[in-house]
Order: structure tokens, then sequence, then C-alpha cells
């Protein structure tokens, strides 16, 4: 397909895996644009591309940008730029599309949903891609690009992307705090972190084949009184975690009172 | 190493991935006892080998007693029946070890650290074992046993493994839950489950090698009111996963504002 001139707007996670991913497949990424230099210039030398923080000096020769940025700042910083009607993108799992029509004619969303991190490389391949975009010339244009990184593409509105977004939430960085609070945990207690890595590659490679509801296990779904209310005997000094105990396994409970 | 005669007490998940697993190690599975007769039928099928839901019947011959029942029957059924101070053993992570004293001069503690699902097969090499033991003798046969099963064997007392118990509460049942309820949430907007694996299993193996407070991604980190604010309006008709949304995110929030 058509190699395109892109711009990234942003230097975070997600822009570094992006631009990276993009190179790769045979696009020109022309420029970086970050407000932070010390990131602006840490990608651009990663792509040998050129670096602004400056608004003055965006490209104006790039065919698409791609703004990834956190939802707070995205519209105080597309105000301050100039995209003489290209293809503005976002990246945001909750932001609706239309937020870009006042800084551009031809807008959309490009939507990776995976976590990243910039140490840690990942299989572009698998990461579910969700496009949306104003026309329908437009959205071939994301959609083909989506198709050259990701085997898993889908054309999905601004209302059920947030609806995605929220469960990304919950099934990602939800979870990952529950390792977390397991460490700080274990952490008070003298047990190193690492002996929970099995267990917790097990429990997500369960619900890669069944359903997570099926896939529960542990004293919650009974409500078994003897262990949670030892449990929260235990973690009476730490009462951040103890509410959260409490209330996490009255809602798995709960969850599996219901009938199908 | 010695091989030895085992009767299973329970027949549930634990029982039957352990008792598989010792069987193909070669120790002799004598005998599965459950008061559910369905379930010790289908576990000595699988084994070739007898089973029994009367007390009277149990085996009188075999070396050691594995109960794997849940916690608030152990006692209980244990004081049905008679072990003539042969090495009693439970697998359970938040029993201590002592409340066996009472039903045999030898016993000890096996305690595989993993989410069993009956349906689903498991490495069990992976599997980090804890053992424990009221004397050296029984320790060296625990240990023994276990290192046959697993690379990862470690001798941990009982305060410790209750510790351990609630680290993997909240590392595998309570992240389950955060899968179920992104599920239920997906399934209110008609948007199917299976999109979401991806990323669950980037999550789990993203902290294989990061530590989880390195690998947290997401609004709550930086508590960013825009999008939780939006993702609360969006959950007010469910208000169990809202009220979770709210106090998880605020765990996340103020995890990351603590000092290292």
């Amino acid at each position: 397909m058509k190699k395109f001139n892109i711009c990234f707007i942003g230097a975070g996670n997600v822009a570094t895996h992006l631009a990276v991913e993009l190179q790769k497949c045979g696009h020109n990424i022309t420029q970086i644009y970050s407000r932070t230099t010390e990131s602006a210039k840490q990608l651009a030398d990663r792509l040998n591309t050129d670096y602004s923080t400056s608004n003055e000096t965006v490209t104006k020769g790039a065919d698409i940008y791609i703004v990834a940025l956190k939802d707070a700042v995205v519209e105080q910083v597309l105000s301050q730029l100039e995209f003489d009607d290209k293809l503005l993108v976002h990246c945001s799992g909750s932001l609706p599309m239309n937020i870009l029509s006042k800084f551009s004619k031809n807008y959309g969303v490009f939507y990776p949903m995976q976590t990243f991190s910039k140490s840690r490389e990942v299989n572009f391949k698998v990461i579910p891609i969700f496009v949306e975009a104003n026309s329908n010339q437009n959205l071939q244009i994301l959609e083909d690009m989506a198709n050259e990184v990701s085997e898993s593409v889908t054309v999905l509105d601004s209302d059920k992307r947030k609806s995605l977004h929220i469960a990304a939430v919950f099934a990602c960085n939800f979870s990952n705090h529950c390792y977390a609070l397991a460490a700080r945990y274990l952490d008070s207690k003298e047990l190193p972190f690492e002996i929970l890595r099995p267990l917790i590659m097990e429990t997500a490679s369960k619900v890669q084949e069944l359903h997570p509801k099926e896939a529960q296990t542990g004293p919650a779904i009974r409500f078994d009184e003897n262990i949670i209310n030892a449990h929260l005997n235990e973690l009476k000094e730490m009462p951040g975690l103890q509410e959260l105990y409490n209330s996490i396994s009255k809602s798995i409970f709960e969850h599996h009172q219901e009938k199908e």
C-alpha cells in the first residue's frame, strides 16, 4: 500500500511503539513533536528522524498527524498547531473522534488496545486495533495502515470504543494493581514477589481458553468466612488492602450468586 | 526415591491434579475418599484405583494421607477418620499445620500455589510448592515428593504460608475477577470478551520481567479526572462496578504517590 509521511504528536509509550512499528512497515516518520525535549529527542534518535518542541516548527509536509498524548492535554496541544486539513488521528480509547473536527477537516482514530511500557517489546501482530474516521476514504487509509501492523483490526465508533476502554481498565490496569498490592503485602512480610509469577501467568493463560467466570477459584466464590475473616484480620494493619479485600470478595461472591 | 502408598481425602481440583501428578511419578494412589460419590468415582476412574465415600472403609494401608478439602470442612472430616499415626498432610494455603496434630503424630503441609480447574492441564514443574512438617524426617519425605513434581520447592512455616495465600488471593482470584467484571461490562454493551485476551496476556507477561509498580499504566496512576469521571458516569447503571472502579482507581493513585 501507499507509504505516508507521518508526524507524531507525543513521544510517550504509545507513540514510541507505534512509530517504530509504522517505520518498520516502510512509512516515513518525518518528525516527533513533544513538549518534553528529552522524550522527543529519545524517540527521534531511535527513528533517526527530526524532533521539535516548539509549535512553530511542526512539519507542514506530513500526510498524517498521529496524536499520542494523554487525553487531558490533547485539545490544548492541538489548538497551538496547524494541520492544513491533513489527516489528524488520535490514539485514545476514551476521547470521542469529534474533538478533532475543529483542528482539521480530515480526522480519525487509531486505538491500539495494549499496555505499553517503553522498556518492553511487544508483538504488534496480536494487538487489536480499533479505527474510526470522518469519511470512507480516511477510514480506508487507517484500516490499511492498521492491517499492516496487526492481524486484528476492527472499525468501532467512539461510544463502543469508550466501553472497550473501560473494560480494558478493569482487565489490565486493575488486574495489574492486584499484582502490585500482592507485591506490597509480600514485601511487608519479607517474601519476594517473584514466587507469584507462575500463578499470575497461569491466571491469565486460563482465560485465553475459559471465560473468567468459569476460571474463578478461591475462598470468595463460596464466601468461605473462615478464610475471609482470617485474611481480613491479617490485613488489619494495612487498611487500604483490607478494604479492597473485603469489597472485591463481596463482588466475587455476588457475581457467582447471579444466574447465568 | 521411595514410592509411597497414598490415600487422597478429597477429590476436587487440587486433589485431581496432584493425584494424577504423583501417580505419574510412580507413587501408588491406593484410594480416593470423598463424601461426594460422583467426584470420588471420577477421580478414582481416572487413576484406575478404588474410592470410598464411607468413613468406615478408608484404607488402612496407606503410608501418606493427603487432605485436599476446602478449609472449612477439614477438621470435621478428619475427626471421622483414623490414620494410625501415618503421615497426614493437608494442601491448604491458610490452615496452620498444627490443626493436624490431634489426628496423627506425623503430619505436615504440601501447598502447591496454583489456580487449578479440573478441565485444564497444568505444568506442575513450574508450580511453586511450599512444604512444612512436624519432624525433620517427615519434612524430608515431603520435600523429596515435592521435588519430584516441581522445580520450585520451599520450606515455609504456617504464618508465612498464610501471608503467601493472601498475596495469591490478590494476584490470582482478584485479578481474575477484574477480567470477569470487564467481561460483564462488555457483555452489557454487546461486545465480546475475546477482544481483551491479548491485553490480559500481555498484562501478566509484563510482570514476569517488571515489578507490577513499574508495569502499571492507565488513567488512575495520574488520577486523570477527565477519564475517570467519564468512566464513572458510564458505569452509573452498574453500581457494583462503579464502586470498585472508584476504590481501585484511588488505591492505584495512592500507591503511586508513595515514596519507594
